[in-house]
């Protein structure tokens, strides 16, 4: 299994040198199970994507930040968070934008469930658009 | 929020004008709960990792496929679906890959849940490797 996964990565992950030496180990995947009071549902997810966009963009070893609401219970929020590795995320914990949407969503999160997960295969487009023609898996 | 969002979007989509185009709307977005037989676990993984990288490299539609299993019930399996509208999701329900998956799995899943979601920020790096200088958000 690990080896066949191993072939799809190194068969498929068609990156620089460079992209291949930082994603060498297998990343820290976790799901986030979040309920937020409905009267503050809208603030919420407006901090909620701030922060990613942030994360994603400034920070190297923030691969994935990936939120959806359950359609059934649209204040049932859950987050697919991909991290290089377990520095990768100690580092996000510690940066000014995980700080800012923490303090400012405190009071509205009335649930939050972490599920540690091991990965299995993450597969994207590059540029998350159908017509892009490059895609990596990991 | 949606303005918000929307400028997001168009702030860091950061892609050629095809690419725009091809995500104008949003995504279809699903959670898959599965559960294995763990007496085919390992076999059921090279299936569903298969499945995944022809999905994403051969169906333009077909935006990301990340499976996980859970770290304290490896069996428990999570799959997050993004699909560019529904039409590319039932292109793919028809694709080989997909009819293969289905039917070479079809005695190893003991449970499966499709769980249907409203995305709220898909954020990721291209490449999916921490040392790639771009990203995207939709």
């Amino acid at each position: 299994m690990r080896t066949m996964l191993m072939a799809l990565f190194t068969t498929f992950l068609s990156l620089s040198p460079a992209d291949a030496a930082a994603s060498a180990g297998p990343p820290m995947v976790r799901i986030a199970e979040i309920e937020v009071d409905p009267a503050h549902l809208d603030a919420y997810k407006a901090f909620l994507a701030e922060e990613q966009e942030a994360a994603v963009r400034l920070e190297p070893g923030v691969l994935m930040l990936h939120s959806v609401a359950l359609a059934d219970h649209p204040n049932q929020i859950r987050l697919l968070e991909v991290y290089a590795d377990h520095a990768a995320y100690k580092a996000h914990i510690a940066s000014p934008q995980f700080q800012k949407y923490k303090t400012s969503t405190a009071n509205m999160v009335t649930a939050l469930k972490l599920v540690e997960t091991d990965p299995i295969l993450l597969c994207a487009k590059a540029g998350l658009a159908g017509a892009t023609p490059t895609f990596a898996c990991r």
